[in-house]
């Protein structure tokens, strides 16, 4: 009887409470648009723990032209991530390779090193910000900054990256000024670097040089 | 004639105030999806003073296990809210009743009291801010902070809230811990409360205590 | 002995959580400059109770022209506000009363009626969203939006007010237009209001007409 | 065959960007509902450089009631503004025209002057903020308060506005009073302008005089 | 001599520049006061690399009572972290142990499970979102949310945290009821638990039962 | 009489508005320390509309190695724009000239062509946006991502920018690789551009090749 009464005031706050649900979190419907704050939201009773749960983030394959990689768990891995403003990577760079510079325009990254000697930074007009890590180094590269990573140490390097967005851009220098089709020219006139070098780098990064008018 | 050029003029004036009216405020669809900014928009042409607009921000049904009840004005309550960051609610404690330990996990509680005596309070770690309100004290609770309501006085007593989302969660302790299916042993290990409390709890709060693997 | 070691270890927890209790919330040292977010925090050990706790939202006296009153609890008021993005205020309308066409050029408002007949609204270029409210009834003001309400029952009429910033501004009309030194030709210049009409305000609320150059 | 490696990688490399390119830019979708943060997003693979460009903010006809014309590239005009927080519009006043009171009720607005004279300003209830300005002059109006424009030399002049907002509104205060169905006898009550200056500025911007109960 | 010209078309740049440096990064000045929107920040000359990095995320000392341990790189460790949104933890457990539930009042928590076994969830009043991770497992826990993490493997378990704050505060569940001055009272009144367990427990955490009035 | 009554509602009203005042503008009081969210506010008695106005949006000097002057009126040059999230500049480029390849790593540029023919693109890793603008055309270079201007014409060219930060940073790719004192040999692991290149650059901008460890 008590019983009854009491079902039905927890009800009532229940009631308040799923639209809370819906609001404390919004686990992205990666299958409807995207919007400037992120992704709509599933329906909350369709939502399970694996919506929070991401895994495989684990050591990538290095055998490629730079001998690194890098493992994403961002809100397109992981819908739990939408509208939280947060999100993680897990690097690993062989010995001798490295994360070329390269920016994140919407989002700061923080560098976790957990295993061998990574030398990184970024740089300002007026200043270089560089030093050389080790496990149990954290770094942080403010949001829009151009910036790289080396492995500095005699093996492997490994570490871990968290973001200030759930759905940070990775955008490599080279390929935003070799791997894509404006003009060697163009690129000349606006990194004053000498037009055969661009040419050799377009070569490398799959750029293809075309007029523009 | 003069008439037609002005009519044309406020014509142009108000193409780009339509636009602005779809920015100036957003009156939710709640057919259509959430998202981390709140639900889309009505067509602006579709919106009425009643989307601005809600009725029965009264007293509610006292006669429950906690001899209280909270009357939302959220956005699922009331379509104008959308995308503004404020909401309402009424709080009525009956004598002796009282709303216990909860959090607003992404909204700050604005308390007005307007009837009656609370003993109201948030705590850390380290303090406990705690005082007892009579009619025109308001007090504020910050997001996400622990915080309980307790009608101290001799009759009933009446509060109106503001809260700092259109939409903010309200998770009551007892039911985060045992009003649903989380094992009485894994709560017993995370709240060093003895087992047999927390069986009794979960009891009374309709949880079923069930294995995990 | 076993209680040093767990002392340790809450000692270690709580310089983490005092971190947390300058974050979770920032008392207002009012003394001190305000900033776009806000007032300088309070040093997190001078923080008492009553930084959280505003005493007097109480009726306010309308013998004056308006038959109205504004009584206030924002961050100057109530230093506990600061940064939490909320407020409140109670409004008094005697009989025949009136808060004349205003704006709240950085908040949104919320208007809880309590007591009497108020008609509220505010207008778009295209439109007008006005309504007669009673007891119970919630209405939302868009931020920015000219709005108005008036005392349009028997009797007197009571109400909270809740906004969306710590520190809402108020901007009469009448105080913008007729209560500052823009000079009267100006005024008639960019309202198409007459110039006598322009004077007769200017001298019930004190601006003095000059000339600019 | 190292070749393929390096595409591989840059495949994996692209395939973080392409997330990232939702996010770093979100192209508006004007077909699509608005949110409160914007529009939905455009598939990436459909968006072109036009999205990112607007023609014409070139010179507005000023032949008109107000000797005026603003011309905008607000978000529906210009869809790659979408989520990004600024806008544009250009200014054309004829000589003896202006701007008349208006407010952007969630947009500051900046106003660089390229061409004659212009005297603006805004106000609040205690001060006045008015200057002339020449070309190379540029002044801000922070969101939300009402302000003017008016061209005081013997030329035309020119200005381009740029907003803190992609859809900023503009509502023009004698169309907020004078050019909606809001009745002559509430105006007047919540302005103190006398009911005959009401209903003849009614008759000049349009407005119905109804009653309401 | 072309030289000199240029030098002075770099001062130019450098200087807006510099403006730049104030901007895109705000290192805290931690000697200073905080607001809602972080630390006042150091002058940009006297910023170094090592604002920008932080020694000692390593494993802590997991002999207390819980047997395990939180380390922390939030903005009070590492200044380069203000305003950014963005900071870390270690999370060190040894076997059987665990950090019991709290919550991180304006944080959303990644945990990066790196070695070993953590059953960890968090709970609405409706659901249960809880799992057993392994090495490479990430679990979200959105801000405000209580939430648990217990070593349920044979071995210790490490885990890297990021937060979406540069100051999260962390919150642990049996200091907020047990570890302070709230009375034994109210805590049961307002918890439902028996008198004796909240005197139990608070015997446990140091909490002292007093009388308010 | 009654106006005194009056004068001291007023007074009432004026209080609660000069709170506003503080709020619904901050100007930066330059002399005092930065913060995440600017500068903080000069007194409000102390406000001038000359703080609101910037004057010398004017022609820049082009005569140098790039042909091409950038003016701000960022907040550092106009406090009234503190907290607001928006600036201005004016661009001048002589014939033949260009604004190399540059970030705002934290705001969205607006670019505003009033006279000459302007070359303008951005890219990501996988598309180049990029259109020869004339005069009424208008462009957006989204937050963080690299950009360039080239006059394409056959005279001068000048345009307005306007940005999404009251104090947006500008960084040249070349002072960012050559202008300071990253090693050579980390630019070019970093970059892939040959050795020679990178001294080369560095030699025209200034940088000092020097060895890190």
């Amino acid at each position: 009887m008590k019983k009854i009464t009491q079902s039905l005031f927890l009800f009532t706050i229940l009631s308040c409470t799923s639209n809370a649900a819906v609001n404390d979190f919004c686990v992205a419907d990666l299958k409807g648009p995207d919007s400037p704050s992120g992704y709509q939201c599933k329906p909350p009773n369709t939502v399970t723990v694996d919506d929070f749960v991401f895994s495989g983030l684990v050591a990538g394959n290095t055998t490629n032209t730079f001998n690194a990689a890098l493992t994403s768990a961002f809100v397109t891995d992981f819908p739990g991530l939408n509208g939280l403003g947060v999100s993680a990577a897990r690097l690993d760079i062989a010995k001798g390779g490295s994360i070329p510079m390269h920016t994140h325009p919407a989002a700061t990254e923080l560098l976790i090193v957990v295993e061998g000697q990574i030398t990184a930074g970024f740089m300002t007009p007026s200043a270089v910000y560089s030093k050389t890590l080790k496990a149990g180094d954290v770094m942080v590269f403010p949001q829009g900054q151009l910036h790289f990573q080396v492995n500095s140490g005699n093996g492997k390097a490994t570490a871990f990256l968290a973001f200030s967005s759930a759905n940070p851009g990775a955008q490599l220098l080279d390929l935003l000024l070799f791997g894509n089709s404006l003009p060697s020219e163009l690129i000349a006139q606006t990194t004053f670097l000498d037009v055969e070098q661009v040419k050799k780098l377009k070569a490398r990064f799959g750029g293809r040089g075309i007029d523009y008018s």
